[in-house]
C-alpha cells in the first residue's frame, strides 16, 4: 500500500499541502494515490540527519557497506511483481523489460558490493619513512580514498530502477560510503516510494544510523537547486536533460564552496557507415540500426540519432531500406505525457530545417491516448548539416538522422565538427577499418566509447564502462555514471602523515590485513609492508 | 641572453607595444630586458598549434613522453648556475632554497617519466566478449585514460621552478599526452623564458611537433580569462591566490562546455596541539613550529597560520617561549613588492579584530628596501575566533595566530568550523591521540592532509602525497597537484568496444606488451589476456 510520503531518516513524512499523482501513459489515466511535496526546509532536515549519519557510516567497515548493498537487492526483490506492475503503470515500460531492469539494478549492487568487498579500489598508497634521507628525512605518509559526504542522486525517468532511487547513482555512492538524498522522479513516484521503503528496510536491517538514506518528492527545479544549495551536499548525480542538467551545474559551480554534479544529459550517439561494412552486410545493419533507434521507444541516452555514410548507391539503397524498416516498425508508448509532447516538436523542428527529408515514419498511426511515439528517419546532406545547429541537438524518442557526405574525408570533417558524445560508433570491414585510424582518434576526441560493427543501445555494467564523454554528453568528461568506476565520483583522497598504526584504517595498515593491492613505495603489490 | 619574447610552438614572437620588467625584491631595482606582453591573438593562435600537435603527441607512445620529460629535465640543469642566479634576483628567494627547488623540478620531472614508462596509471580495464551470455552476449569492452587536450599552466610566485613553467602542472599534464600553454608569472619572467628555453629544446631533441609547448607574457587577469575561456582549452592548473583562482574557476564554469580549473588557493593549515605533547616536549614543538611558519619567509602553501591549544599554564608557557623564538627570528626578503604589502595589509587587518593581541613580532625591524616581511604571532581565543570570520582567512607570510580553547571538545567544535584546508596537524602522545579520534575524523572532514608530531611545510613528492583539499583550499577536494596521483587530472576514460586488436593501442592488446598492471575480468593482473 502506497503512502504518498517522502521519507527522511527511516521515517515517512507528514502530509503537506501539495500533492501531485502519477499518470499512466498507457491511459492517461491518474493513478493514486496523491504524492506529498516537500520544500526546501525538509532538504535542510534530510542534509542535517545524512550529515550526522555520515560521522558514522564514513567509517563504516567495507563489509557494513557491501552488506548494505546487498541486502537493499534483497528488499528491492522481496517487493516481488508489484513494483514490477507499479513501474509499468507508472513508465508505460513492458514488464518484461522492468523485469530485465530489475536484474540490472540488483547486479549493480551486488557489483558494487563486490568492489566494495575486494577494496583495492580505494587506491591505498603507502611510502615509508626514510629517516636517514639526505637532505632531509622522509615522513611516513599513507593515502587512500575517503567518502565525500551526503550525495544528492536525481532519480531518471527512462531508468525507474537502474538509474532512479536505488540505481547506479545510488550503489556507487553508498559504496563509497556517501549518504544519499534522492529526489524522486514525478513520473514514478510510486515506484520510487516501494524502492525507498527497501532502501529503508535494508538499512535498519543492517544497522546502520537511518540518516544514511532519504527520499524526497518535490518540484523539479525547485528542489533540485535546493539540493545542491545546501551547504552540507558534497556531490549530486544526475541522469535527465540539458537544460534541467546545466541548472544544476550552474547552481554548484556558483556555491561559495563549488561541489562537483555528475551529470549525464544528452547525446547523439553518431553512427559512421564505412563503405565496405555498406556493401557486405546492410540488411544486418539496417536490422540491427532500426532496433537499436525503436529500442525503449529511442529514450536512452545511447540511441543512435545521427548516421553519416558516404553517398553513392550503397548507402542509397541502405536508406531505402532502413526508411522501409521504420516504416513498419509500430509506435510505443512513451514515458510520460511531456516526453511524448518534446518529441513531437522535435520532430515539427526538424522537419522545418531547410533541407531535412522525411525518409520514413511509421505506417501505424501513434495513439495519443496511448502516448505513443512513432519510429521515423529523415535525412540531409553533410553541407546542411554542418550549417544547421539545430540539427545537432538531441531528439529523445524513435528518431533518426541520415547524412550522406561526399567521401572519407568529410566524415572525419563531420566527426571533428560533433559535440561531445556518450559513443560514436563505427561500422566497417577490416579493410575499412585499416583505413579509418584518423576517423577512430576523431572519436575518441567526441565520445566516452567507440563501438566498431555493434549498437551503442545495451550498456554494459562492468569494470571497463565508460559511459561519460565531453560536454554536453556529461558535465565531466572524466567520470563514468555506469560500471564500477563510477564509485570514483565519490571519493576523495585523505593522506595520513606518520600516524600511529592504531589510527590507522585497516587499509593502510603494514600487515594488509584486507589483501587489497596497494602501492607500496612506487609498486604495485598485494604484500605487506615489509 | 634573455630576449623578452613569449614562445609559441618553439619561436619566439615578435616585439609589443606593452612591456614590463621584473623587479627584484632584494633591492628594489628594475631588471632588464623588457618583456613583450601578447594578448588574445596569441592565445589563440598557441592554442590552435596546442591543438595541432595534439593529434600526434596524444597519441605518441608512452616512451615519447618519458623522454621528453627527462630531456627537459636535462636541459633545465643545462642551463645551470645562470637559471638560479636569475631566479634568486627575480624572487629574492637564497640560491640554496633555489638549488634545492631545481633538484625537486628536475626529480618530478623524472618521477612522471617512470610513472608513464611503467604505465599501470593509464587504469587499463579489459572485459572480454562473452558471446554466448543469456539472455544477450557482452561484447568485448577495454578502457584506459587517454590525455584530454591543451592544459592551461599558471605560473605560481612561489615555486619559480617546481610550480612554474616546468612544474608540477606541466609535467603532469605532459606525462599524461597533453600539450602545454603556459601563462609566465610576471614575478619571474626571465626565470620563465629560460626554463620555457630548455621545455622548447627538449621538444625539438625529441623531435616533437613544437605545438606541445607555448609559453606566454601578458596581464594576469586578461589573459587568464582568454585561456580558460578558449575553446580549445581543456583544463588548467592553478596555484596562486583565491581571488585570482575563483574568477579562472567561474569562467571555466560558465563556458558552454565547462572544463576543469585545479585551483590551488588558499589554506590556514592549523595545527593541534593536545596536552601530553605540550607537557612532554614543548620546546621542540616552539622550533618546529617557529621554523614552519618562518620558513621561506612564511610563503608556502602549507604555512601553519593557526595554532590551537587547549588553555592553562602549559599552552601559556608554550606561547611565550613561541613568542619569544618569533622575536627572535629575523624579517626576510618576501617575493614581490605586492606579496610584502598584502602581508602588512593582512597584519594591520587582523590587528584590528577585536580580542586578537599581538604576542611577538620580530626585534629586528624589516628593511622596506628589501622588501622584508617579519615573523610575527598573534593570539585570541576560541570563542573570538569562532565570532571573526576575518581570522579565518589566509595571511601569505610569516605570520600565526594562536588560539587558546577552554577543553578538547572545543577544539573539535573549533575543527568542525574551519574552512577546507590542505593540510591539519595534530601533536599530541600515544595517549593524547588514543583519546583524539573525534578529532582525526572532524580534520579529515576539512584537510587533505593529516600530519601528526610533525610540521606540514616540506611537501614530499611522491605517490602517496595528496596536495588539495575542500574549498578554498582547492576548487576539487578530488585531484592533487604534488606527487604522481597529479596526472589523473589531465585523463579521461575512453572505452573501446569490439574494435580489432589492429586499432587498439599497446596498453589495451591482450597480449600485455607494456607488462601493466590491468583490470582483466574484474581481476586486477599483469597478465596477457587468457
Amino acid at each position: 500500500m502506497l503512502h504518498g510520503k517522502s521519507f527522511i531518516a527511516g521515517a515517512p513524512l507528514a502530509d503537506s499541502a501539495r500533492t501531485f499523482h502519477a499518470v499512466s501513459p498507457l491511459t492517461g489515466d491518474r493513478l493514486e494515490p496523491a504524492f506529498h511535496e516537500v520544500g526546501a526546509a525538509e532538504v535542510d532536515r534530510a542534509l542535517i540527519l545524512a550529515e550526522e549519519a555520515f560521522t558514522i557510516y564514513g567509517h563504516a567497515p567495507a563489509e557494513k557497506r557491501a552488506a548494505l548493498l546487498e541486502k537493499i537487492g534483497e528488499e528491492i526483490m522481496a517487493l516481488g511483481d508489484d513494483l514490477l506492475q507499479r513501474a509499468h503503470f507508472e513508465t508505460g515500460l513492458p514488464l518484461a523489460r522492468l523485469t530485465g531492469e530489475r536484474g540490472r539494478t540488483v547486479g549493480q549492487l551486488g557489483l558494487f558490493a563486490a568492489l566494495v568487498r575486494e577494496g583495492s579500489w580505494c587506491d591505498a598508497r603507502i611510502d615509508t619513512a626514510l629517516p636517514d634521507r639526505q637532505p632531509l628525512p622522509r615522513p611516513d605518509l599513507r593515502r587512500m580514498l575517503a567518502p565525500l559526504g551526503p550525495v544528492a542522486v536525481f532519480g531518471s525517468s527512462n531508468f525507474p530502477l537502474a538509474f532512479s532511487v536505488a540505481g547506479g547513482d545510488t550503489a556507487s555512492a553508498l559504496a563509497a560510503g556517501n549518504p544519499v538524498i534522492v529526489k524522486a522522479h514525478r513520473a514514478h513516484p510510486g515506484t520510487s516510494e516501494m524502492v525507498a521503503q527497501a532502501v529503508v528496510r535494508a538499512v535498519a536491517a543492517c544497522h546502520l544510523p537511518a540518516g544514511v538514506f532519504a527520499m524526497l518528492h518535490g518540484s523539479g527545479a525547485e528542489m533540485g537547486t535546493a539540493l545542491v544549495r545546501h551547504p552540507l551536499t558534497r556531490a549530486a548525480g544526475f541522469t535527465g536533460s540539458r537544460t534541467a542538467g546545466r541548472a544544476l551545474f550552474d547552481a554548484a559551480a556558483a556555491r561559495p564552496d563549488p561541489i562537483p554534479v555528475f551529470a549525464e544529459m544528452s547525446s547523439l550517439n553518431p553512427v559512421f557507415l564505412l563503405p565496405g561494412a555498406l556493401r557486405e552486410r546492410s540488411a544486418q545493419i539496417v536490422e540491427g540500426l532500426k532496433n537499436s533507434v525503436t529500442m525503449g521507444v529511442g529514450q536512452f541516452c545511447t540511441k543512435p540519432g545521427l548516421v553519416f555514410g558516404i553517398g553513392g548507391s550503397d548507402f542509397e539503397r541502405f536508406a531505402e531500406n532502413f526508411a522501409a524498416a521504420m516504416r513498419t516498425a509500430p509506435p510505443g508508448t512513451m514515458l510520460t505525457a511531456g516526453i511524448c509532447r518534446a518529441f513531437h516538436e522535435g520532430l515539427t523542428t526538424m522537419e522545418r530545417v531547410p533541407g531535412v527529408v522525411a525518409l520514413g515514419v511509421s505506417d501505424t498511426a501513434p495513439d495519443a491516448a496511448k502516448t505513443h511515439g512513432e519510429p521515423v528517419v529523415f535525412a540531409t546532406d553533410a553541407e546542411n548539416f554542418l550549417g544547421q545547429p539545430t540539427l545537432h541537438e538531441e531528439v529523445f524518442g524513435p528518431y533518426t538522422l541520415l547524412v550522406d557526405a561526399p567521401g572519407f574525408p568529410d566524415l572525419v570533417r563531420l566527426a571533428r565538427r560533433l559535440e561531445g558524445q556518450l559513443t560514436a560508433t563505427i561500422h566497417g570491414t577490416d579493410e575499412d577499418l585499416a583505413e579509418a585510424g584518423v576517423l577512430l582518434a576523431a572519436l575518441q576526441r567526441r565520445a566516452g566509447r567507440i563501438v566498431v560493427n555493434g549498437f551503442p543501445t545495451g550498456v554494459e555494467v562492468c569494470p571497463a564502462m565508460h559511459h561519460g564523454g565531453p560536454y554536453p554528453a556529461t558535465t565531466d568528461e572524466r567520470f563514468t555514471s555506469v560500471g564500477t568506476a563510477a564509485i570514483q565520483r565519490f571519493a576523495r583522497p585523505v593522506c595520513l602523515q606518520n600516524l600511529p598504526a592504531s589510527a590507522l584504517p585497516a587499509e593502510l595498515l603494514d600487515a594488509n590485513p584486507r589483501g587489497l593491492m596497494r602501492l607500496i613505495n612506487g609498486q604495485l603489490t598485494r604484500d605487506a609492508v615489509a
